[in-house]
């Protein structure tokens, strides 16, 4: 696949030629070419955005270009290439996002769209391509694969059959169909993900995989079902035996997640690795500050052993390769000039950014401006008219319930970690027709409220959630981003929840009546703040909610209450759901 | 690109899970991964052609396949994969060249039907797809390039613009552009190489490069202008300046050109040979008889030095990335089931050969008949009305020419392998109004006579060839296959014109009124023997050109002759040729 076909062949070839000249030179560096290995003194010709030509120490090019940058006798390596991250995760809006990682040295990303798509289906895709359009950062697509995670279990913006699969993929800048995560579907051969892959397979598409802990006959079973990449391996052994099954295993330290450096002992003493590269899958504002972003990645790489020139390779021309990029990720007669000139290969800050023959960054500023020259305006995709008051916050016991107590579902933590939660049944007082945790210290309601207009609505009592007094709510709520809201007192509760409606939604901690709330208008999951902004803004909220809580709250605690894929019990708008089952499970036991 | 569209997902996933049987269990092998670069005990299942899965050793199958097949403790590997390869220059038809190399290992080839195409047009090379699609051996095919090579110096039985080139491109089995030869054309940006380059882009498919001696900025310029691989390096330096330059390098040992000890110091010391893969360009029906076909390649090259690993990963997957074939070139869950089992990783011939899953071969033997159960009839393409009787081969002086001598440009070697001429003017008699060699041993005529039916005919004056009586013809005479007849004397000229004329095309040494036939009448190109039966057929004619010459003259001597790209003077039906300058030379200096 040829990513930009604007290209004109004449052009470059007449400048080849000497008959017309280059726009830039880059001289005074040493090039490290991704196809041998080797590094040696070059100087590299480029013109319309196309490497047109390496010459080597001492060839002279036929007429000399236009500018001429020195690269200061530093390394000059492709362009980092992000094989899988959701730029939702960012908050930022990917106009945004390309100005805070092409100082990194970033400058292709294949996207996952998905939480956008639950939100707003196509038109949310749409959007993120159109304003990744206005980017200097390459910015592809895949189509998400599985809107909603869960069919029938929650109630999303949008689903996605084969046909929406079918109509993203023919969208320009649509590179393939998004982490397959339903394994269970392709290893049972369900006719949901048969008929989503099929819209791959017949475009002779890219099939991204998500496997964790996926092996044997299984592995092979999804590997037959069509996607051939992963990026979810838990230990060495996992990347050992997918790399052994031919699956393309994507490298990821995200925000939430770094096993690499117990991963890179999956290949680390074979001859080829040909088939690893690199991805961020979920990275913060923060981590994008000040650590940076697959250049992060490609660190600790390092830091884990691996040869600073095979990590470039894995960072560059092999995630290339396995989208069939033929003109991405090296810097080479033909290539897009997605350039970085470097002190090292090993992850540290570019001195000097080139996209598509354009100098963006230096020294980590980016060149374009900080901010949007224009924020424009987005429909509010916070739609709850069964919030109406405080009231709505209150969990009502069935109609006709006599008991001065009634027993209730809890869901409490089956692990360390508080994500994954089972239940056990507890007896709680009932006031004014409704359960009353006032003498529960422990214990606060969770109330889940459909975004997408349907009125509906689940309230559920959790133990051991961390939050001491007033409410925190969250419109980024996985993977159907309805409002998810943790209180312990329905006023706070309907505060949070109005405030976010009010803005668009996003994240609000609300304290004595007071409301801190980070805003996400576009989606109810972005922003259109830039990067420094914006992590001071989180700054803030997480100051909010440190006020609220025991401190072991985090800013998207609430964002991961209604996953129906986890193997515990969750709660979405429609009911409490058993993940491991893929039932319902009443809220109250009686 | 997957190259199989027809795979039943759902079954190979059954069968994955256990729930029916495989059709296949290679058992007691050696597995070596091209992936990782590993060796390890397997077992590999195999179900409608695909490898459903690699067990590892004592891994069982969840339920046992219906066959068994002991691999004998060898080394399990997939198929070999040619990158480069002329049918038509082994003189076989497709079907007949799968029974030839199967056995060898090879189980896919991609080829340029440049000679039928050069005969036949676009009906030529839908013969060989159809014709290949009898075998068991993938054969891929690649649009022929520059049909004629060279345009208006040559009468060829087709003429390739961008339009038919289209055509070729969307038939079923066409995967890409064929060696672009015409590098000058891409290099200057010829309106004809660019129109016929765009067809290719267009359909982002294989472009085919064969830039021998190219280097600098007209590399840089070829690389622009779409051809991603060569086949033609001539020294390590050029290989290593390909292999920069993101080319792939496609490692050839043909019987015609066998440097490859050299060019495999062009990328030795590298850490990485992503981009060498192994092709065979020309070989020989003998050669393949007795020494093989990838297989031989990879001997050569292990020979060289290079690591067995890595040169089996370069006929295989190597070989397949560089096409975008995802499902070829390694045995892993979703491969096609294209398997070896070898004693050693150095080219030995192999034990057993799977072609999509099914055993075609073993111990040298392939298992499918080494005849075709029924020869069929294919159109005479032999037609040359200009050739009626041994008069038509006398070399006419001009009209009104009154000398008893006339001064003749003669073509003479240029280099000690006869293959560039130039030309120096003699003083030769002339009886009865045609130049008379009788008084020069030293000198010969060639005839150049289309035989497509235009009529034309070039008759030249030749030194130094080696024949020493009677008369060598062929129809194998490239680029464009007219017939062309070396001889003293225009009577043995005339029996070998009409014995070929009357078999559809050959190859015939007539000595003392008896010709010797090497009928090739498929396209005057290729015949239905089968390789063991042809190689004996070639043998005799062999022994029939040795008793005409100084045992210099190969059975190709005549085929080399009227090959316009060639940087010396030639001749073709239209006249003599001066390759440097494509232009005409006038036989008679007056």
């Amino acid at each position: 696949m040829r990513t930009r076909r604007a290209k004109d062949r004449s052009r470059l070839i007449q400048a080849a030629m000497g008959e017309i000249p280059c726009q830039l030179t880059i001289g005074n560096v040493q090039y490290f070419n991704v196809f041998t290995g080797e590094i040696y003194p070059a100087e590299v010709d480029i013109l319309d955005g196309y490497v047109v030509r390496v010459r080597e120490a001492g060839e002279q090019a036929p007429v000399p270009a236009e500018k001429r940058y020195d690269g200061g006798g530093n390394y000059l390596i492709p362009g980092f290439i992000d094989t899988h991250m959701h730029v939702e995760s960012t908050m930022m809006i990917p106009e945004n996002l390309s100005r805070a990682i092409l100082p990194w040295g970033t400058t292709t990303i294949c996207t996952d769209p998905h939480e956008i798509a639950n939100v707003m289906g196509i038109d949310g895709v749409k959007f993120m391509l159109e304003n990744a359009g206005r980017s200097a950062l390459r910015q592809y697509a895949l189509a998400p694969s599985c809107v909603p995670a869960v069919p029938g279990k929650e109630s999303t913006g949008a689903a996605f059959t084969a046909k929406e699969i079918g109509e993203l993929l023919d969208l320009e800048g649509v590179v393939g169909i998004a982490e397959v995560m339903d394994f269970v579907g392709v290893c049972q051969d369900s006719p949901r993900m048969h008929s989503i892959i099929d819209e791959g397979e017949k475009r002779d598409m890219y099939l991204q995989g998500h496997a964790p802990y996926v092996s044997g006959k299984e592995l092979a079973a999804y590997r037959l079902g069509g996607p051939k990449s992963d990026h979810e391996s838990v230990s060495a052994a996992e990347v050992r035996e997918k790399l052994r099954c031919g699956i393309h295993v994507n490298l990821r330290a995200s925000s939430l997640i770094d096993n690499l450096t117990d991963l890179v002992d999956g290949f680390r003493d074979h001859p080829w690795q040909d088939f690893v590269s690199i991805c961020t899958d979920d990275v913060h504002a923060k981590d994008l500050l000040t650590t940076g972003h697959i250049n992060r990645v490609v660190r600790k790489a390092v830091q884990a052993g691996l040869d600073g020139r095979a990590v470039v390779k894995m960072a560059t021309l092999n995630a290339a390769r396995e989208y069939h990029f033929d003109d991405l990720g090296a810097v080479a007669p033909g290539y897009v000039a997605d350039i970085q000139l470097v002190e090292a290969l090993d992850g540290s800050r570019p001195l000097a950014v080139f996209a598509a023959g354009r100098l963006v960054a230096e020294n980590g500023v980016y060149l374009g401006g900080d901010r949007l020259d224009r924020p424009f305006d987005f429909p509010n995709t916070v739609n709850v008219p069964q919030l109406r008051s405080a009231d709505d916050f209150r969990m009502r016991v069935p109609e006709g319930w006599q008991g001065d107590t009634i027993p209730v579902r809890v869901l409490v933590p089956q692990d360390m970690g508080r994500v994954l939660r089972t239940t056990k049944t507890v007896e709680l007082p009932v006031r004014d027709g409704a359960v009353d945790l006032s003498g529960h210290p422990e214990l606060l309601f969770v109330a889940v409220a459909n975004r997408y207009g349907t009125g509906g609505k689940t309230i559920a009592v959790y133990e051991s959630f961390g939050l001491e007094r007033g409410a925190l709510a969250s419109t980024v709520s996985h993977d159907s981003h309805n409002l998810t809201v943790a209180y312990r007192d329905p006023d706070s509760a309907f505060l949070a929840a109005e405030t976010l409606a009010r803005c668009g939604g996003g994240v609000c901690a609300v304290n004595d009546g007071q409301a801190a709330c980070l805003p996400l208008p576009v989606a109810g999951l972005m922003s259109q703040e830039p990067c420094g902004k914006l992590a001071e803004q989180i700054g803030q909220v997480q100051a909010a909610i440190g006020d609220i809580s025991d401190g072991t709250v985090k800013l998207l605690e609430t964002a991961i209450l209604s996953l129906p894929v986890l193997p515990g019990t969750v709660v979405t708008d429609m009911g409490l759901v058993d993940g491991l089952s893929q039932t319902f499970v009443p809220v109250f036991d009686i």
